[in-house]
C-alpha cells in the first residue's frame, strides 16, 4: 500500500483507496435500503433497462448492463443523455427501468434525463453518494451508496461502492451471500499490491505517454475505468478496448512503444483474452497482466466472476496514483478538473 | 481530392473514398429492398431496439441508436455480444428489434448473437455488404448496403453506405426526400477538402502521436469513426469522447501537445460543443474544427442534422489517408489487420 503523509501529493486518493474494504463492509451492513429498492424494482417487472451516467459512473453503468443482461436475463442499453437533452426525445418508456448513476447527483444532463424518463413512464432509480441531490430527488426510487465524502477528484471508493450497490440492486438475494466476501477480498487485493510492486510497475511506465487497457465481458468496465484513472491522474493517453474490438482496427497502432494492461482474472472474461494476448505477443507489445500473481494480483479466489470487477480495479487505482506521483504530478488535484462536473 | 496513382500507398483507400457519392446514389436508387424491410419492421411494432456490431460498424450502430431514440422515439441500446457468446445470456426479447451490422457478415460473435436473439424472440435484421454471408442468412430480414467490394482494410464507403441504409431502414418515408441530397453533398464535401488543404492539416499532425476527436449527439459516432481511421491508418493513439464525457475526466490529459479535432457542423450537436471548445481554449489545446469553412469544411447546407453524419466523416477519412502517407505508411495495408476480423 501507498502510505503518503497527509498533505503530500496523492494523500487524499491514497486514503480513499485504502478505505474501500470498509466502505464495502459498511454498505453491506446497511443494505436494507437496497433490498427494499430491489423489491420495488422487481414488483414493477421491467422488461428493458436503460442506464444513464457520465465519467467514472458510466463504467459502473456498463457493469450494471452486464449484470442485467447476464444475471437478470433482460435486454439493456446505456442511455445517451443528449437524445433527451439536445434533441428532446420523449420515447414511450412503459415497462422500462431507467437507472441513473452519479456520485454527486448534480450533473444537469442526468437530472433532466431522469425527469424526462419519469414523465415518459419509466420506473426511475437514482444511485448516488448524495441522497439529497437533485438527481436523487428527481427519481421515484433513490439509493445511497454510503461511501462517505470523497475528496480526491479521481473517484475510487465511490466507484467500487457503486458497483456493489448496483449488484445488490439488480442481482437479487443470491448476491448477498457472495458479496459478504468482498471486504476481505478487497483488503487482500490491496495488500497484495504493495508499495514496492506498484512502484516497479509505475517506474516501467514513467516515461510512457500512450497506453492501452483491455478486458472482455465483466472486466471490460474495469478496463474503461482503469484507463480513465490513468488519464485523470497521470495525463496518459490511455485507451480502453474490449479484447474483441481491439482486434477490429486499433491493434494497428500497438507496437513495442505502446504498453498494454490486460485484465486476465480467472473466469470466462480472462479466458476470452487468450487470443488477444497471442496477437499482442505477435506484434511485440509489452503486456502487464492484472489478475495473475506474476502481474498485479487480484484476490479473486472464491468470488464468482460477476463480483471480481469490484476488487480488480484496485491495482489500477494504485498504479494511477503512484504513476502520477512518479511523474511529479498531484493526483488529488488534476489539472482542468473539479469534483462536480456540470454538463448539459 | 487525393489522387494517388494506382498501386501507390493509399490508392485503394483514396479510390473508395472518392466513390462515395456514387455508392450513396446507387443505394438510393435501389432502395426498394430497404423500404420493404422497413415495412416489415414497422409491422412488428418493436418497443425496444438492440444493435450489435464491432469496429467501424459499431459506429454505424451508434448512429442508428440516435436515429431510433430521436426519430422513432423508441428506447435503444448497443448489445454486448459477450453477454451472449461468453456468458450464455438468453433474455426474453419479445417486442425487441435486434439489428446486427457488419461489412463482411462473418464475425462469429455477431453470427452467434444473431442466432440467440432470434431464438429469444427478437425480430432480427442484418445490415451487411455481403448478402450471402452467415450473418445475413441467420437473420429474419437481411438488407444489402450495395457498396460494392471494399478492398482497402480501412472501411470508408461501407461506413457511409451503412449509415444511409440504417437511416432509410429506421427513419421511414421522411428520410427519402432529404436523403436525395446526399450524393451531391458528399461530392461537394470531398471537393471542398482539396489535396492542398488536407495536406496542410496532415503536415500539422505529422509528428503527433496522440490526438482527441470530440463531438456530441449525432456527431459523436463521427468522432468515434474518425478516431478509428486515425488509429488504423496512421497509428495515432486517437481517442474519441462525447463533448460531455470529455469534461468528466479526460480533459486533464489535454495540453498543447494533444491536438483536438472538434465536430462543429451546424445544428444542435455543433452548438452543444461551444462550452467544450471554451474549456479546450482555456487549457491551451490546438483545435481543428470539422464543419466550418475555416477548418475542414462539410457541405451540410440544406441537410437536416440527422443526415449530416453521412457526409461529415469524409474530411476525416481524407485526413487519415493523407496523414498515413505523410508518415510513410501504407493506409491500404495497416500492420496487424486484415479485412475480415474474426472474434468470438
Amino acid at each position: 500500500m501507498y502510505d503518503e503523509e497527509p498533505g503530500m501529493p496523492g494523500a487524499l486518493m491514497a486514503a480513499e483507496i485504502a478505505e474501500q474494504p470498509d466502505t464495502l463492509a459498511g454498505l453491506l451492513a446497511a443494505r436494507g435500503e437496497l433490498e427494499d429498492a430491489a423489491r420495488r424494482i422487481a414488483a414493477a417487472r421491467p422488461r428493458f433497462v436503460l442506464i444513464a451516467a457520465r465519467g467514472t459512473s458510466d463504467h459502473a453503468a456498463l457493469y450494471a448492463k452486464y449484470v442485467v443482461e447476464i444475471r437478470r436475463q433482460l435486454p439493456a442499453g446505456l442511455a445517451s443523455p443528449s437524445s433527451f437533452t439536445l434533441y428532446g426525445a420523449a420515447p414511450d418508456l412503459t415497462d422500462v427501468l431507467f437507472l441513473a448513476i452519479s456520485q454527486s447527483g448534480r450533473s444537469p444532463d442526468l437530472v433532466e434525463s431522469m425527469a424526462v424518463a419519469r414523465a415518459c413512464g419509466a420506473v426511475t432509480v437514482a444511485v448516488t453518494n448524495s441522497p439529497d441531490s437533485p438527481l436523487a430527488l428527481a427519481a421515484e426510487i433513490s439509493v445511497d451508496i454510503r461511501a462517505g465524502v470523497e475528496r480526491a477528484v479521481a473517484a475510487t471508493k465511490t466507484y467500487t461502492a457503486q458497483l456493489l450497490a448496483l449488484l445488490l440492486l439488480l442481482d437479487g438475494d443470491s448476491a448477498v451471500h457472495d458479496a459478504a466476501r468482498l471486504p476481505e477480498a478487497a483488503a487482500r487485493t490491496l495488500a497484495g499490491n504493495g508499495t514496492e510492486q506498484i512502484a516497479a510497475a509505475a517506474a516501467r511506465f514513467r516515461h510512457v505517454d500512450r497506453i492501452v487497457v483491455s478486458g472482455r465481458g465483466y472486466s471490460y468496465p474495469t478496463a474503461r475505468e482503469g484507463a480513465l484513472k490513468l488519464m485523470e491522474t497521470s495525463y496518459l493517453s490511455a485507451q480502453a478496448f474490449s479484447g474483441a474490438d481491439l482486434l477490429h482496427g486499433p491493434l494497428a497502432m500497438i507496437d513495442g512503444s505502446v504498453p498494454v494492461i490486460a485484465m486476465t482474472s480467472p473466469g470466462r472474461s480472462g479466458a476470452a483474452m487468450k487470443p488477444v494476448l497471442d496477437r499482442l505477443t505477435e506484434v511485440g507489445a509489452e503486456v502487464l497482466p492484472v489478475g495473475p500473481a506474476r502481474g498485479l494480483p487480484v484476490a479473486a479466489a472464491g468470488l464468482p466472476e460477476h463480483l471480481v470487477p469490484i476488487v480488480e480495479i484496485m491495482p489500477l487505482q494504485l498504479l494511477a496514483l503512484q504513476l502520477a506521483v512518479a511523474r511529479g504530478l498531484d493526483p488529488d488535484a488534476p489539472r482542468g478538473l473539479s469534483k462536480i462536473t456540470q454538463t448539459r
